[in-house]
């Protein structure tokens, strides 16, 4: 059961030098955070962008499980992989597209496909972005 | 200098076990994700909401220093804390307010404070949102 709403979600930023941070939560491991490559950022370090996109899949993830949990469904094996478009458009710099590829391996491979169309509908992450989330569901077995 | 747009970001998960999962971006130090606590999850794993949270602020701060780069505004301290709110509406559970407050010590803080609010409307996680992100900023300095 969840807690009652509504919900509070806090986290803390503390700038470490030039343009990375350390990012925590409540008790998580903490996470160096910077900007990308793309804008001349250094490799390795995690970026907004990236922190979204993992955002989208995860809730995505999380939430198809929540609702196979009310079912006979058996998950053997699940993975997804990302996309995020950024693009110049008339208002700026925008999120033009983000595309979810996500491979699932269950016993009823239908039923399970269903639901996790069912769970794009419920993502809370999804659900906060004006940017048109795209998923793809495959079959992990060949 | 950015490079040439669209730009193309990639992330990965790889599900673990029970309602975990691995997240990984290009080079970066792998994530543990899940549901929070509030959804039943364990802590110490980064949760969807928690991943949103840090995404927006770490991109409201390096858009922040990339503003500042341009002036002669020197930054001597950076800090923020991110709450989420997640509440049920009439369309279902939906993030209903995301607060950022910013504490910073600039050698020009008035100045400092306009870039940060600049850096808000340029913010490009705050722009893919539909929900309405807040900033205050306060002085480190007392």
């Amino acid at each position: 059961m969840p807690a009652a709403f509504p919900h509070e979600y806090r986290c803390s930023l503390k700038w470490h030098e030039d343009r990375q941070a350390k990012l925590n939560g409540t008790r998580q491991t903490e996470i160096q955070g910077g900007p990308p490559p793309q804008f001349d950022g250094r490799p390795g370090h995690w970026s907004p962008e990236e922190l979204l996109l993992s955002s989208v899949q995860l809730c995505l993830m999380t939430t198809f499980l929540a609702l196979l949990k009310k079912t006979d469904v058996h998950l053997h094996d699940y993975e997804s992989e990302t996309i995020g478009i950024l693009d110049k458009t008339r208002e700026g710099l925008r999120f033009t597209a983000i595309r979810v590829s996500a491979r699932l391996d269950a016993d009823d491979p239908d039923q399970a496909a269903e639901l996790l169309q069912k769970a794009k509908k419920y993502c809370i992450i999804s659900n906060a972005l004006n940017v048109p989330v795209e998923l793809e569901i495959r079959s992990l077995v060949s």
